[in-house]
């Protein structure tokens, strides 16, 4: 039995996802079907199959994923990090419950292993069910350790040391809040390696310049090296998104591991992915 | 009097512009106000202002351009090829009605003659009215001459020689599908100068890929070096956009000239825009 959340419409025989993020802009995705729909303990979640995009993750009626396009996100947000550092053994995610991040991280020979700390089981199990073409199999593999727990405690408690830390988190409204604080920067700082490096999902500098500011000015403060990156995710408001890398050491991105498979990544574009457009530098970096 | 198109809806005292340009997708955009909507003697035309975008221009209910992004677009299709050329001193316009591209070409000071051809009179005198973010103060320039006539027709017949053409068109359904044609191709490459260059819109190659390699082929079949660039456009679906450069000489994208104002582009970016993600490398250039 199913619990369908309010931003499903139906019009006569039609099903509707209305994403409803923002007040003045909203997006309608026809489905053929919803897979799956459920309050979690956390939020709620669905799993459904639409036209354009294939299927899609939403949490509390937003889209998360979606098998058209998120490789573009994970590809980013991982291989920029993982082809920087020269020898990334040791490896966090927080969030990251479609397994997506984790599946492009695991494509490198040298991680040894893996945790990532997702606050919501159910988000895990559903999208190694039904979302394949994002999770892959990387649940079955031994070097990934998951924790169903919140990331911003895990950080603070952590004694680990890491190479790389990925914050996959949503966007900064409600239970993400907390992962762009300043002090959670300064965790993941703490908990990283003299010559570690972490990166964020910074939004869209176009819609949300306030927080990708926000985000660079803090990591900026806590590493030797910032740099803000960018990409298209169609799914996204905008489609013009960045992420933010802040960095102890490291600067450059190296070439991809050989025998590394991708949609959307490649060698000139990690490179080329931090050329910024003119309003960017000006509203972002000045 | 005004006669609003069907994509607009009335909710309560809300004002929502419904675009529906794909079957499986919908935008809505909600409105602050719409300044004009009529039917011109070729479409229907309106101008709004959204709260997301500023100022758009709509014809027969599709966003054409906005206040917010169309820097983007415009900037991307007119920098490229006239930065390519290393003395673009005539320059063909097909469409750009908002005036656009004009205003971007007419920023390099050894272009000295701009030929525009939009087929909607209308389109021309409310954007110079309404969106002076996009259209600037380009219709008062005295080397852009306009021309109110089919895009089409106006290369079959034309006997001048260009150094530059582009063809900003809006998507092929319609009477914007004879502009991706392998005839009007032709057309356009006999009226260029033996090292001339031409540079066209050519949709997503996430959402429309048979389009975009459909067009590279045939330019490719027309011009010894044809490349594929890309850009984001926020308001356009699927935010991941290409454009095709034909050229009969010039392959690299030159320093922009000193003084040009932009909010898009740069050196960098107008050289790495040719940089294509693994997918787009694999589906069109194969």
């Amino acid at each position: 039995m199913m619990s369908v959340h309010p931003s499903i419409q139906t019009i006569g025989d039609e099903i509707w996802l209305v994403e409803d993020e923002r007040n003045n802009l909203k997006i309608h995705y026809r489905l053929k079907e919803i897979i799956y729909a459920e309050q979690s303990p956390c939020q709620h979640v669905m799993i459904v199959d639409s036209y354009d995009f294939g299927r899609m993750l939403v949490l509390d009626g937003i889209v998360q994923t979606t098998s058209l396009d998120g490789a573009i996100y994970n590809e980013m947000i991982s291989h920029v990090p993982l082809s920087t550092h020269p020898d990334p053994k040791k490896v966090l995610i927080i969030g990251g419950g479609d397994c997506g991040v984790a599946k492009e991280v695991l494509k490198y020979p040298n991680v040894q292993h893996v945790d990532m700390v997702e606050i919501d089981e159910k988000v895990v199990e559903l999208c190694c069910k039904y979302l394949p073409e994002v999770a892959g199999n990387a649940a079955e593999d031994s070097r990934l350790h998951i924790h169903f727990a919140d990331g911003v405690r895990f950080v603070e408690e952590a004694t680990n040391q890491y190479d790389v830390v990925i914050v996959d988190s949503s966007d900064p409204i409600g239970p993400a809040v907390e992962l762009f604080s300043e002090a959670f920067y300064q965790n993941v700082s703490r908990i990283l390696k003299e010559d570690g490096l972490m990166v964020c999902q910074s939004q869209s500098p176009l819609f949300h310049a306030e927080v990708t500011k926000q985000t660079f000015d803090r990591i900026s403060r806590l590493f030797p090296h910032t740099k803000l990156y960018m990409a298209t995710v169609p799914t996204y408001p905008g489609g013009v998104w960045s992420f933010t890398l802040g960095s102890k050491k490291y600067q450059e991105a190296n070439k991809l591991p050989a025998n590394i498979s991708t949609f959307y990544v490649n060698h000139k574009l990690l490179k080329d992915s931090f050329t910024l457009p003119t309003f960017v530098q000006e509203r972002i970096l000045d």
